[in-house]
């Protein structure tokens, strides 16, 4: 079976082989210590299950536009708004079944091939991806340590930018290294978009899982907003990851071809979770706070102990779920090969189990430093320490 | 804004165009009756709704396999097995946000630029849009009126076969005509598959919704399984449309780059709605029968009124839930200059809503017979009885 030669060019998440690994781990008897993935283990809030039987009940189980349901996108118009200070009329929300596919139809909408699109590496693998798929050319931009965490190298996009340049992907509050921009970053980085005439897919998935201070998108900064995509999804905030349900929020040129790609790939978003979409946005936002407090207390618990680990550097981060601690001199210390050596041993002698930097792109030329990423999402916080007390004296 | 080129190389459904027309004049206090949609005004069976309120219980919340979970595939696996008397593992089931996604990734895996791929026009929009998308070439194959209802011009199949053929797709138990197979026919078409080594797209959404007789599949054949994806759906079967349920049962070599697809495009499909999925194939399936029978009155009553109308020729169709009327004996004797202009005529007139033939493809060279498309799978009988009257009284 010859298959098509674009599927070359179609990359994945090979973060889920580490699933796999842990899996087969722990299907030997072993016990797993889960922080490879960035899944969410609380239930979703009874009000949102209640209106997805009451949409069941009232028959909403035909289908339903291609752009989503009226009510689910006047409310996320208002509250992506809201939240952001700006002014969105349901005609710029197209709902998706979740926040990925709004990664494959912002490119498809508008790279050509040869088009170029800058990309953050580390990043979710999933935007080279689609890039390559669809023949962009992808540009990797790198992060620097810095003492707000991680910085994007400014000066590296700037030197990146090329005529062919069409578009730029932008992770704030970043996935995996849970770097936050600054106000300078990330004027500074609109800036570039609207000098060079880019549009910007801003995947905003975690921009109300935060444990201190306020988000800020970067389709506030004046010139942005008829150039930029919002990533929305209702995964992270509401712990619905399974069900699959997001948006695009897009300018209003954009929103018919969005709907368009809609009914060619999936007809619509399944119209009955929609309707729990709704009470999502709509309901009772008392859930939030409660799950971001049990985080934030997984994330003080892991951070105790990583840094009790001679050679480890973490930074805290303020939004997201993710640690991404530095290794280089624990590798050295321990005479480990490389960060996929640590993550197979750890498995093995400590069922600590989590992806690295190697799961977010291929590293970029002078990569020095070495990174892990622990997601604390999907592991309770006596599971963190019982862990991490392993981990930590398995690298004494 | 400017778009990528591609984007305009996809077409879209314009039968929702129908339905905009048809809400617009009700949205006027006009009365409609609605034969333009292919939905079902079917509750879901309440332990298919049981089993995905457990599965939230369950926690089953979080993101699942990208090809779907291991119990939808084994339970899809052996009914569709069963049904067709052939063998599948699990590893054949790709799990899919409803039978469409099956259409693009079918094309996205197999056809190359330049390739060329035949599909039945009329016939669903999408397998046109999605060739012509991923700049395949798309050969539209026709049907003629025979005693059966419908047969596929077997001879302009063959006529149309190139090097460059890679592909063809066939929607046995057709809409909008309700085409089904004789034995024959599909034993031909099979051979002509082999002969000339290409893929089948068999779209099977259908093959369980029949009011006499057994459905047949063209992967039966010998020399078929290795080469043909059946699109499966749950949408029809169990009234879910809008669930968005569906699966590829695809050639073993092929279920890695399906499974890949649906990583990048939506990570997987919605958990929860699984389980239901489960339920639906494993549980009682005391409803199908029901539906079929109410199915079977409004198909015997809209029969019965279209058939009173001078210049309608009409043929029974034993699966599905579409009526295909000819009607150019009736644009003749009531000078209509077309069928959109009855379509147009009719809806303020009557309320009668319907699609035409013009909404399953561009007419073929030399086609003379005008065609309507009624689905009779969203209207009660009553109103069926009540609009056909109207229209028939109309068309008097």
């Amino acid at each position: 079976m010859k298959l098509a030669e674009r599927i070359s060019n179609l990359g994945t998440e090979t973060a889920f082989a580490v699933s796999l690994a842990a899996s087969a781990w722990a299907s030997k008897g072993n016990k797993i210590y889960p922080f490879h993935l960035g899944d969410l283990n609380f239930p979703t809030a009874p009000h949102i299950v209640e209106a997805l039987n009451k949409a069941i009940k009232d028959g909403k189980t035909g289908y339903c536009p291609a752009a989503g349901i009226p009510e689910l996108r006047e409310a996320l118009a208002e509250d992506v708004g809201n939240r952001r200070n700006l002014n969105f009329s349901p005609e710029n929300v197209i709902i998706q079944p979740g926040g990925k596919p709004v990664i494959t139809k912002f490119i498809q909408s508008l790279i050509n091939p040869g088009d170029e699109v800058l990309y953050p590496n580390p990043g979710y693998p999933i935007y080279e991806s689609q890039i390559d798929y669809f023949n962009g050319v992808a540009k990797p931009y790198r992060y620097f340590p810095s003492p707000s965490g991680f910085s994007i190298d400014l000066d590296q996009i700037r030197s990146l930018i090329t005529p062919k340049t069409k578009a730029i992907i932008y992770n704030d509050l970043q996935n995996p290294n849970g770097a936050e921009s600054t106000d300078e970053e990330r004027e500074a980085l609109a800036k570039i978009a609207i000098e060079n005439d880019l549009f910007v897919l801003s995947d905003e998935a975690y921009f109300e899982m935060r444990f201190s201070g306020k988000s800020k998108s970067i389709a506030q900064y004046p010139g942005m907003l008829e150039r930029t995509v919002i990533l929305y999804t209702f995964s992270k905030k509401f712990a619905m990851t399974g069900w699959r349900l997001g948006a695009a929020i897009v300018p209003t040129e954009l929103a018919s071809t969005m709907a368009k790609l809609n009914n060619n790939d999936e007809s619509c978003t399944s119209h009955i979770t929609q309707y729990a979409g709704v009470a999502a946005i709509r309901g009772d936002q008392s859930f939030l706070p409660v799950m971001l407090d049990a985080l934030k207390e997984r994330r003080d618990t892991a951070l105790g102990y990583l840094r009790q680990i001679e050679g480890i550097d973490v930074h805290q981060p303020e939004a997201g779920f993710y640690l991404f601690p530095e290794v280089s001199k624990l590798l050295q210390r321990k005479g480990f090969r490389d960060v996929t050596q640590l993550m197979e041993d750890s498995l093995h002698k400590t069922g600590v189990s989590f992806c690295t930097r190697m799961h977010f792109g291929s590293p970029q030329p002078n990569e020095e430093l070495q990174y892990l990423r622990l997601a604390f999402s999907g592991i309770s916080k006596e599971e963190i320490s019982e862990g991490l007390t392993k981990f930590r004296d398995w690298l004494a």
